[in-house]
């Protein structure tokens, strides 16, 4: 089969032949319909510092998808063959301490798909079947391939409430873009969109952003004060993993507000912890994965029931083979969700 | 002044002259604009069993308004003359074991404006600052005056959050109707209400109800079963006080969920505590009043950003003189909330 | 091998030879040393209306229980031949839509150990992988097989936490009794038990309760409401299964405290629910089952550490053919727990 | 009267006559019994950084107090002449949006008892009603003057409850050692306690810790590691305000704790967001203040039963007039709480 693989330690990655995964009795094999291409591939791709520390030549990346299934297991008792299937990314142990306290996005052991375990970026994929997802026949394929991400953002907008709530939102990539419509479909009563990507700024608007700023155009806080009557936002989510970002987020926040972090930050963070944190009594959110599998039905319903329509996010459409295309628009800042027909 | 008063422990009430109110140091003099009519205001019309053990004649009934403030009491800091004011009908203590847990709204010494304290149907009336809410200047008189009851509504449905959650509501009186319009602006994925009140069920959908149903004429339990996936519905909010309604939430919520009660019920109830509870592990929510003033700051956005649009609900407005009319329309359930111009 | 088998639908057991169980690839073969006996083996033993409408014999009984590993499937990964281990009694599937969301406890193909499989009164039993639990080395045999049904005292205390809150326990039941070590090593500033039976009440006293109280022998109410300057019970645990229990608990809980309920009822139950939930803002937790497994964790650290020491209601052991004298003694309410040595 | 002023804005305080002070209509005079001291003092007296930016002499030091009412204003209503009181340190508006949605302790307007209101290191003081707390008789005074700081402990270990669950301290001060006490009476199964000054982990062991450890002499992140399985602990409270310290807290974490912050930190500080705080899921809590009055109940309720015995921490008792005495100890480490009798 064809599959896009990071094949050496340095940049790039090939699209080339493969042979077929196999599955053991308690794995699905898929068919892969599309997948879509996440800024952990662009790491890879560009063979950064955290891809060097983390990734393991040759391997199959892709860990965003959707697709039918082919061949199962002897044992396999949750999905049949032609079930339309998207998964969990996160291949947990099932043993830890953290799974067993109910935490599998954190496993101590945890496997990623397209990082520990082939990705999707191929014709097939195979997977244990406890990490399967049967889609809702109401979602499109499009939609459907970008369910995982979906996922990253509403564990992080629903860490707690929105329902009435201003809303801050930090960095306007398509997680964050996710995120706006998910906060505007859950009663946020102001959201404010704060990215230096215009273009991802007027995407913001489309999902629902009632004011969106450019910090490297304006200063943001008295804008946001103004907005709040001087109280600022009951709600911060950082999605940009910039530091200045995180600390006009603290600034901002009202005291006995709360923050969610998905960010990911280039090195240390350093932060006024006494003023913005403490003497406000803020509470603060470290977020990564999504629970398995009770955000996933909520993924499903937001997208089945059109409370949440992501069309604005997903921007462009490429063959697999023209992977490169999407990487290049990605690090151009000039897309939204780049989605791969295989 | 004239003033709507409760007279006699009889059926009916008076539309007389009586004095205006006196301030002391910490009260507010309020001119009122417009008042709405409880389903309380009933009771104490009619007379009922809860009226006769709970109501003092004479009194001047009404506790949901808006008006202006006309004067102030030496001490009060808090409010200015000219201020367009609604105001929380719970008048709390402030020092018994609830107050100073932070839970007013079942404070032990509790005064129920238009019950224990002379009520808003009437020119004008006195409120200790404590209890005053400054109107925002985007939400027009007629949407302040039904802020309390909107508030009742806000705590039913936000005892835990709804997003992305199917809810069944039980109820289509006012309280109902604006809990489905905040359900589904809190991103309710599915809103089934059932009531056995066409002209409700009408006013419903056009608050964003999935579907309606009514009890009289349809068993509604596999209905819902077949919407949820025969799951059962995440959430119930309970407005109807009737037992059988109770009964058949109970019966429809999913193993896991949460059910909100409201409603008041005539007599004692009767449920199935084991197999629809203990087994099934739900959480009950008694529901009463509103969160001082938490719940306001909700009300107050859900109003002003649009998130929430109540005109469907307020389907007549009277002179306050003919406060009879109102009263006959609730009992003949032909109307939606009835406000009283004064 | 010897088992304790249900064999008739009618009153009474038999100890008698049966076949070992065998094992498949995901299963364990279990050598049992010690089992013990719960109140749901009396219902099946008398052959009681919930055993009737149940249970389906033949069924070798019992669900507590230590023992050690004998054998494992090919599959197994988690447990060692030889591992020392108990067992969460609830089988779940894994699927349903209470798995996926994190309640296996309230799975909706649950499949009870004892009831549905084969149990723990026996030389030998066999279960799935994933329902076994490593006992801490630190616990001693005699209380590793009481972890199941402390596990549901656990969940009913700490529903909600009740450090410095004053606590009303009813019914003191072995869980109940539980529940009592429980509460005080959590820090309840105030622990009240009531019971009719005074050997119970002893063995609360060692347990930790502050105030026993005995419904048939004193009003209770005036009692609980002195304890408590008049406020009632932060927290109210119901573990009698008596409906008068139940609602003496509601009448002295304070406005804005949380009953958890476990007990199982004879029939349906009535409440005045108006004054004794809605207007005192009361939450009500059905409790079942155990969370699985942190539970179990917690259940283990509150035992291997001596935060509770169950000793004193470890009343008696006999050989597992005896097990007629454990039932006789539970239904004089003349013990404790009753442990079964295989 | 006497009083201990601080006068200048250079090192050191005075005790010196100032007048008495006068009371409003809605205050309380209170002849002081006993104060006892706060590191806060400490920096008053020091004229650190801190206190230049945010104290304006000259001002009466201290507060946490017990005292005896000697008179009330006119409207006063929820004390009387001869009430045994403390008080919440915290003066609040009552009217910004923090003290309306029932966070007081940050209110926007705070004024800090000793600081921006004269304090009670001197024979009387006055307090507005809204602050005074009626101690339970139960209390001596010696353990009624240390209410304030117990409750910040309270809040700081509290933010989420700690039964059956691992506990890391970071600083034994007196706020550290109490929490101790309040986690070990709350159920904690392994409090471990880091600290330079041997002086104070004595007095830790004295309060519950199982494990204490000197980061000066020793690495203690093995020894965290080993006490709990290589799990991590689960629950971090930082009490330190040192950076190093606060790293260690993150690093020996396990993956889905949560740690409170109540340490104040001398300036900005640098945490490795990503790997400590994001892939681990971590819930930080900025902890200032204390509930008002939620937190000063579970402090009463904790001293007046026995769960909590403070008395390991009051080391030291002087006459007002020696309160440098008191300053010099708290600067050698060499001391827990030190009491001033006026």
């Amino acid at each position: 089969m064809k599959a896009v693989v990071k094949t050496k330690r340095t940049k790039g990655m090939e699209f080339i032949k493969v042979p077929a995964p196999r599955i053991g009795p308690r794995d699905v094999l898929i068919k892969v319909m599309l997948a879509s291409i996440c800024g952990t591939d662009v790491h890879i791709h560009d063979w950064t510092r955290w891809a060097q520390y983390r990734f393991k030549p040759p391997r199959i990346i892709g860990h965003e998808f959707v697709g039918k299934v082919e061949k199962i297991g002897d044992e396999v008792t949750q999905v049949n063959v032609g079930d339309r299937v998207s998964a969990e990314s996160h291949i947990s142990c099932g043993d830890c301490y953290q799974c067993r306290n109910g935490y599998s996005e954190i496993c101590k052991d945890l496997r990623l798909l397209g990082v520990d375990h082939d990705g999707a970026c191929a014709d097939y994929l195979t997977l244990p079947e406890h990490v399967l997802w049967k889609n809702d026949p109401d979602i499109p394929d499009k939609w459907a391939t970008i369910q995982e991400p979906f996922g990253n953002a509403i564990d992080t907008v629903m860490a707690e409430d929105v329902s009435a709530k201003t809303v801050l939102i930090l960095g306007a990539g398509t997680i964050g873009l996710f995120a706006t419509g998910i906060a505007r479909a859950s009663g946020a009563s102001l959201i404010i969109v704060s990215d230096p990507n215009n273009y991802r700024l007027n995407i913001s608007k489309k999902m629902g952003a009632h004011i969106t700023l450019n910090p490297k155009k304006q200063d943001i806080t008295p804008i946001i004060l103004e907005a709040t009557n001087n109280n600022g936002v009951d709600v911060v989510l950082e999605f940009s993993g910039n530091n200045q970002a995180l600390n006009q987020g603290l600034k901002t926040i009202t005291p006995g507000g709360r923050i969610s972090i998905l960010g990911i930050y280039e090195k240390q963070v350093s932060i006024d912890l006494n003023k913005e944190v403490i003497f406000k009594k803020i509470r603060i959110y470290g977020i990564t994965g999504r629970k398995v599998f009770s955000t996933w039905y909520k993924t499903s319903r937001f997208l089945s029931s059109g409370l949440v329509d992501p069309s604005p996010i997903i921007t462009h459409q490429f063959p697999l083979k023209d992977y490169e295309k999407g990487i290049k628009l990605m690090k151009d800042g000039k897309c939204g969700k780049v989605i791969l027909k295989v």
